[in-house]
């Protein structure tokens, strides 16, 4: 198991650790609906870069694959259950190249659907009696709940005042611990190893720099590559660190109108609208000073992981690790 | 603590201890924010009845208040979180007096909350350490959720075909399971004794005829008495017994006429219309048929639920259960 990151096997493995953990067929359509739903996301094929992270980490602090497959399927199942509901809360109209659960079955029976689901994650996650996992998952979901909440809440309040400041404490609540700092630690923890300290801060800063740059892409990608509709974080009226940095250098008067346009339902912004507002983000070097801004988190995250992992048994995964985590922090497709 | 179900201490044990398993406050207002709409349904102060049961449980079967608190505690936490989705699901107006939760905040901060409440009560449970109470969760909400799936299915497909064996196994999921089945159950594994089987069939019969009764009372009780709008169910297309049996004994042409009207958007329905449902019902004899069915199963759950309290050393709670879930089952306001 050199090459984790790559292999078909990990996450063919994986997914049929996803599948097993859930009820197979029901004789009440009803329910038997349910567990195709809680099913659907799973089988849409997601990169799954972070359970692929947790298994590198356990391998490099010497443990097993085996050890580290059912925290990675629950993590798994932890983000496809938080897209069910983040879908919902976005008013999202795609996921992974197919209309979103609710589009499909409506707003009731997905969140109800992403209920169910969350329920086998617990599941697995206690079943696997793993020393620490439970906690820190817990963790993990305390904080990307409050990150979410920061998001939903300014949307809610029509807030626009944010600081750069204020861009990265949701940033790190809301990305950063699923996707970089819990899925290192519990792969420590997998592997019967208490997770270095560093694994933390170097988790912010490189998923702050991860989510900088998929803002990024949603504005400045090609479809093809990106995978996801250019502009809809603007439609969506999503608070990214281009639009912080674009609001802070707009006249007052420019900035009103922006800020109501944004402000509309997404189903009363026009094409035109979101297209005069990517081109103010350009002419302003909004796209070069978050380009900046996550270059910087992401220098100091990979140098700290290389710190953290440089004592560590397993070589070949802890490369891996360096590679993957380099590529999500300046991915620039 | 010879007589838990009405002592106000109890309520107020468990009230305090679902606050103290609750973060306080935080710098960030989003973040606070999200911590007083956690808190917001416990404080408005539910009947705590399942709790409640769950606690004499314990201490019928020679257990401690102290060793049921924790478990308790999840339980009404259960029910805040799943009142809070439930409300969204079924575009109910109020909870307990006041505006539903996503009234209040919006459906996206709302269903952010319940998903965060949801997991503070894996914590309670977690840290609880009681042997199979884990487990017993599980299969409460598995049960729930599957029981909620066939109602909102039902509603989503406008299915109206509904036996009442059909309308039977939806109410044993969505009801009888946390209301009755898991609280007799983990009270007995908080006090460290294996449940007994019988509780399984009890608690689904005293369950189905509590939800029968509840239903009976949004359609005939008085609005002082019950607490919520009277005909309110029927505003919202809820598949109740009263229903089913109304439309098997409706002539085709005025069965159709009622699903029209009940399949509606629930703004569209007028108060004249639910007075001719309500009138119908009346007319087909539908309520003393749901009542008869009712008392059936009350009358089952009750032998079945004496038969198996008989040999438990806590006299007094084990009296009490008796009572509450007499109660429950054949209460008439």
């Amino acid at each position: 198991m050199t090459v984790v990151m790559s292999v078909p096997s990990v996450a063919d493995a994986i997914q049929r650790f996803v599948d097993d953990a859930l009820p197979r067929s029901h004789p009440i359509p009803e329910i038997d609906g349910l567990y195709r739903m809680m099913r659907d996301y799973a089988q849409r094929g997601g990169k799954m870069i972070r359970s692929k992270l947790l298994i590198a980490s356990c391998i490099a602090h010497g443990g097993t694959f085996e050890a580290a497959l059912p925290l990675a399927a629950a993590l798994e199942m932890f983000q496809d259950w938080v897209l069910i509901h983040d879908d919902i809360e976005d008013e999202s109209e795609e996921r992974r190249g197919s209309p979103a659960l609710h589009r499909l079955h409506g707003v009731p029976l997905a969140l109800n659907a992403g209920d169910a689901l969350h329920v086998y994650m617990w599941q697995v996650i206690h079943k696997a009696r793993v020393d620490g996992a439970f906690e820190e998952f817990l963790e993990m979901i305390h904080r990307t709940a409050e990150g979410q909440q920061i998001d939903l809440g300014w949307i809610a309040a029509n807030r626009w005042d944010i600081s750069e400041q204020d861009y990265l404490e949701l940033v790190q609540r809301k990305t950063a611990f699923y996707t970089v700092v819990s899925p290192l630690r519990l792969g420590a923890l997998a592997a019967s190893r208490d997770p270095d300290p560093r694994f933390t801060q170097a988790g912010l800063d490189l998923g702050v720099a991860f989510q900088i740059r998929d803002d990024w892409l949603n504005l400045a990608g090609s479809r093809a590559v990106y995978g996801k509709e250019i502009g809809g974080d603007l439609l969506e009226g999503k608070r990214t660190l281009m639009l912080v940095h674009l609001l802070h250098h707009l006249p007052d008067a420019q900035r009103l109108e922006v800020t109501r346009i944004l402000s509309q339902p997404r189903s009363d912004k026009t094409p035109a609208q979101i297209q005069s507002i990517l081109e103010l983000i350009r002419t302003t070097g909004s796209l070069e000073y978050a380009q900046g801004v996550a270059d910087l988190h992401a220098q100091r995250g990979l140098e700290l992981l290389n710190a953290a992992l440089s004592a560590l048994p397993g070589r070949d995964a802890a490369q891996q690790i360096i590679e993957v985590s380099t590529a999500l922090a300046t991915r620039s497709a």
